[in-house]
């Protein structure tokens, strides 16, 4: 399978070695396009939102007819190659990606939308190639799915830059927590998160949420992050209702 | 050493594996007392922490005066046994614990805060027999250490819960992000949480936001969480500032 993987970004970089040693893979640079392969089954457009729609108008004028063409966008939908007359599709694969990291991409799961058979057997046999599980679903319920990996890790990373930041100023290390967090992620493993959770809130301790609360108040944003996590907590699980 | 575990909840069942083998240890019903020992040499609370003290002041009539009393308490500062004739500590293990799962207590830190020398060599000793690592804080650290548990390891919980609820509810699975949400407790053992930052706020990705609060719309909770995290992670990367 031969494959050209076009911007050197965080996502193009861990794709091109994704394939690396399983694919004729080749990393081309998003501006320049300079090296671009005219014959190649698969062009990955690891790009910025904004910059798809133009990058894929200037491969189709490069590119053989019976290529795919691909974005990795959690967030854009199928419809930005609309009106180009190209084998088009989405190849998400739902991790995070740091150029400092090594993956292990057999446990990747790569969610593919295309636009006709051709794409679909093209992205399937790459999502294949790479060693990823493979799954289907349309640009809504990607969308979806980004909004769900944003609440359970952007966010999830944000929490702990806050904990680390509140124990940093109280002189308390944030690697005494890592045996808790890590414990706390194996459990939903194991277990569906409403069923694993504890603290205060869901104790309906309010003994204890009124006294963190008090402690918080020098500090708005951490208060108020507090104050509505805790009662989304009680909400969720019809804590302190008559 | 001789243990009396009294309280039999999730942690003070987990005191009690933890101990086994390693501590001449039992358990007892923290109402009845009955089989209480009179002469062991520490007595470890697990109780919630209304209850502490009135099991304390029970104690206190039963045991050899040279024996410790410790509770487990996050939230409960030392002084709850401020008047009582007894070495008096704190003895927290800074883990989350559910009857299901075992743990591995070489990983988790201890917390010990004690009134007196006697204390301070008792809890020490139990938490080295136990395996554990022992940090000696005061109450008032104990407090913030408890305040950032909650941030790090409660509400990250609760947001995989909103996160799983959020997927379900459009026909999507949560354990398609496991291999995500892996990856990014992951990354905060190697580097901190901040710099590990990804996501459309860090990326001040307006539209992005946008058109994600829009779908959001419908769910007045999960709406304001998205907003207040999202300006949060911007305030504290200093993004989108003139």
């Amino acid at each position: 399978m031969k494959i050209d993987i076009v911007g050197k970004g965080n996502v193009g970089i861990h794709l091109y070695k994704a394939f690396h040693g399983k694919a004729d893979v080749q990393s081309v640079d998003s501006r320049s396009l300079k090296n671009l392969r005219h014959d190649s089954d698969l062009y990955i457009i690891c790009v910025s939102d904004t910059a798809i729609r133009e990058v894929a108008s200037k491969l189709c004028s490069l590119i053989n007819r019976n290529s795919v063409i691909a974005h990795t966008s959690g967030t854009t939908p199928l419809s930005v190659f609309e009106g180009l007359d190209v084998n088009a599709g989405v190849f998400y694969p739902l991790q995070t990606f740091s150029k400092s990291r090594e993956l292990d991409y057999t446990e990747i799961p790569v969610f593919i939308e295309a636009g006709n058979q051709t794409a679909v057997k093209t992205l399937t046999d790459a999502a294949l190639v790479m060693g990823c599980k493979v799954k289907h679903i349309d640009s809504e319920q990607r969308k979806h799915l980004h909004i769900g990996s944003i609440l359970a890790c952007n966010f999830v990373n944000h929490l702990w830059t806050l904990s680390d930041n509140y124990l940093k100023a109280h002189n308390l290390d944030f690697e005494s927590l890592l045996p808790l967090i890590k414990e706390t992620y194996s459990k939903i493993s194991e277990i569906n998160p409403s069923d694993a959770q504890t603290g205060p809130a869901v104790r309906n301790d309010e003994k204890t949420l009124r006294s963190h609360l008090d402690m918080l108040k020098e500090d708005g944003n951490l208060s108020e992050i507090y104050r509505i996590l805790s009662d989304s907590i009680k909400n969720t699980h019809n804590i302190g209702k008559p």
